[in-house]
């Protein structure tokens, strides 16, 4: 692949674009019917997304955000989206991202809505998508990928886009900066470094708990061959199927290749320590979502007992503030960020660096629908312009759904490469929007019939 | 008051009786026109509530429920009961509440709707919602007041209606059970006690925010002329007003009564501390909210640094599991259970036993739409059968829109008075739910013509 070349202009904040509207959809691909996306709490899912599109009054521009759900309650993200509308619509896009992080806080903070939260469940799962429109409208307009925009930000400005509060006690807004300083003579390597090789992905396709013994051998072969290192599976039901599963994967993968479970909160505390005790033979290196994403405390007792096995966690961490714990009692040692759960780019700018003061890797979640599309913004800000490592760090890939993307993520031998086309690669095919559209979408009209 | 004489029948688990539908409306009342609980990050609240009424196959037994909300948003805890209402229409009673915990869990964890939460959000007040009707009808069936049905259930039984998931490394259903059998030989004693003298209240109605100093101080000249001992001051706008109205009430209400404070999540943790300090001369007993709700950590720093002064916390705290780690790090001197916040009376009485083991009074969080008449029941719950002791505990009270219920709490001397009718006390006038409905009832129709 060669080496792209983007503007090197900074922002101009340009006055001129004005949001006009804020359409959303209920979209919902019927994932669950082949058991894709299983695991021991979610058995069923159908992969969705509240899909929004913000007009501008610029005929041919438009702002693509997501929040991904699980099928029921999409309904409640998209009111959840019309409800916060009225903060963006009529509002210029440079008033928007000029003092971003304000912007993010006066959207997540409603007098009214906060109850519902704060900064949490469904009203900012709808934040997110919100902000995740502004960012890729912003990204268009200057013409740049959103990770080329943020990786461009003067550094003042980047950190300008972050929320900071209740976060100085774990971060100040001088300690960013001097994070964003310290590596920036060496940004343009890494970017280069990036469009070169990618930033090495692991994949979650082998090992959904809905899958058969056969199936997920197969599956693993088949990952082998296209060049993947590390391989997620789905624990937590039965600890008899846990470990021949292991076995099989550790069997296919060998004895070098990375193996990681994950038991989708399944566990207590205590249980967790002794499942894993079992499972340790198989050569863990992590331990993903042990037990319930809101037990910081927790985590920390599970990941002192079960070193050098590292805990990951975050993909149902609600808020900035649950990273801030969690790295604060070391309580994990992968930090999996989840883009459409935290309040977009803004809130995930706070932990990136937050994890890397406290030097921990970024392993975001992915998945679902259009994760992958936007993590691959995210691990190229992350390693580019704040951790400066690919030290343990490995983002999750799952190849699902790819296909309604219009600039869907390129994989290559078990790397993701750098988004190439302006925005933040969230739009989806007018067809895929007509068909899955719930309930009205023809593939639902099929099955509801 | 003399004393009610209640049945002493175990409930029968009548199987006869089913749920045949679930109507749930959202009822706005306008409190922000005149600045009704104003406070440093909800400054314009129109108290509201998503009000679900149960339908069963007789036709004079209903059940009522309802979760707070503050305008906005309603209409999202309304749709989010509809989308629960599956799991309890078409079903008996007798089922739902035979394994009471079981049957909180299987609402709380939708496999798709999980994703939204999990417990946690909007899809969290919506299940607690749900869950209170499902109480109140019951309670209404055995022809008691939940508190009484509650306080007569065999220990093994009160225990079933508890989710122990993420519980046991804190308190296991053995420790819970022997909890409740330690003061039961006393529980008739405490229950007259009630009866005759009620539980100690305090009110906030004196310190809202929106208040001007002569407000304040009228009004706590009539609190004190009422019979009040303890007084609440919102906090955390400005310094140097509060101090100014701490040193009103303080004036107003003498050396002896009791003063607390209340941030609203207002504050850094460095912040708060160093505000606190400031705050300190007017001899406080307690400061509420000074942080993010979500930040277990944070508040067990201000714990420690604020001592003998107590961290108050609880009304946005999410779910058991917060409450919890609180408890575990000492974080809170006082826990301030919220009874829409948390699920339902299943998960409060996990946290009253918890709160018990950890010896931390329970100081219910109060006010809004009907959360006085449920705090009302869990009180005397908390006190009949499981702290059993008054030491330092106060449930708030504030006395706003209690005309609107069929069966209103009732104060006495500053003291609730234990609730006397069939019931979980929800149920609301049906005028006030024509005239209040939004947007179509005749207030809101007169409003926003």
């Amino acid at each position: 692949m060669s080496i792209v070349e983007f503007s090197q202009d900074q922002p101009n904040m340009d006055s001129s674009i004005t949001i006009t509207d804020c359409q959303v959809v209920d979209l919902r691909f019927p994932t669950s019917e082949e058991a894709h996306g299983s695991d021991a709490m979610h058995t069923d899912p159908d992969y969705s997304a509240a899909y929004v599109t913000l007009a501008t009054n610029r005929d041919d521009l438009f702002g693509y955000g997501l929040t991904f759900t699980l099928g029921r309650g999409t309904d409640l993200c998209v009111s959840a989206i019309e409800s916060l509308a009225d903060k963006v619509v009529g509002r210029s896009l440079g008033s928007l991202v000029e003092s971003f992080g304000e912007t993010a806080q006066q959207i997540a903070n409603d007098s009214q809505l906060r109850w519902l939260g704060p900064e949490k469940g469904v009203v900012h799962l709808a934040t997110a998508a919100l902000l995740n429109a502004i960012w890729d409208l912003w990204a268009r307009v200057e013409e740049k990928p959103l990770w080329k925009l943020v990786c461009d930000l003067p550094a003042e400005q980047l950190v300008n886009c972050i929320d900071f509060r209740y976060l100085t006690n774990a971060l100040t807004q001088q300690e960013a900066l001097d994070i964003l300083h310290h590596n920036d003579s060496t940004r343009a390597q890494r970017e280069a470094q990036m469009q070169s090789t990618g930033f090495p992905a692991y994949t979650t396709s082998a090992g959904w708990l809905g899958y058969s013994d056969d199936q997920i051998r197969a599956l693993c072969r088949q990952a082998l061959s296209e060049g993947w290192e590390h391989f997620k599976l789905k624990v937590g039901a039965n600890l008899d199927d846990d470990k021949r599963r292991a076995a099989i994967i550790r069997e296919e993968i060998g004895p070098d290749r990375r193996l990681m479970v994950d038991a989708n909160q399944r566990w207590e505390v205590a249980q967790a320590i002794e499942w894993i005790g079992e499972l340790a033979e198989f050569d863990l290196w992590w331990v993903e979502e042990p037990t319930s994403p809101d037990d910081v405390v927790g985590h920390a007792e599970i990941a002192k007992a079960i070193a050098p096995i590292g805990v990951a966690t975050g993909e149902q961490c609600q808020n900035r503030v649950l990273f801030k714990q969690l790295l604060q009692l070391g309580a994990i040692s992968f930090c999996q960020i989840d883009s459409c759960r935290l309040g977009s780019v803004n809130e995930i700018l706070g932990v990136l660096l937050m994890a890397k003061k406290f030097n921990i890797p970024v392993c975001p979640h992915a998945g679902g629908v259009g994760l992958c599309e936007y993590v691959n913004h995210l691990i190229m800000i992350d390693y580019i312009r704040v951790a400066a490592s690919l030290d343990s760090r490995v983002a999750e890939y799952v190849d699902h759904l790819h296909e309604h993307f219009v600039h869907p993520v390129v994989v290559r031998d078990g790397c993701y490469l750098p988004p190439t086309e302006p925005g933040y690669s969230a739009e989806m095919h007018s067809a895929s929007i007509e068909q899955y559209s719930y309930p009205q979408g023809s593939e639902w009209q099929k099955r509801l019939a």
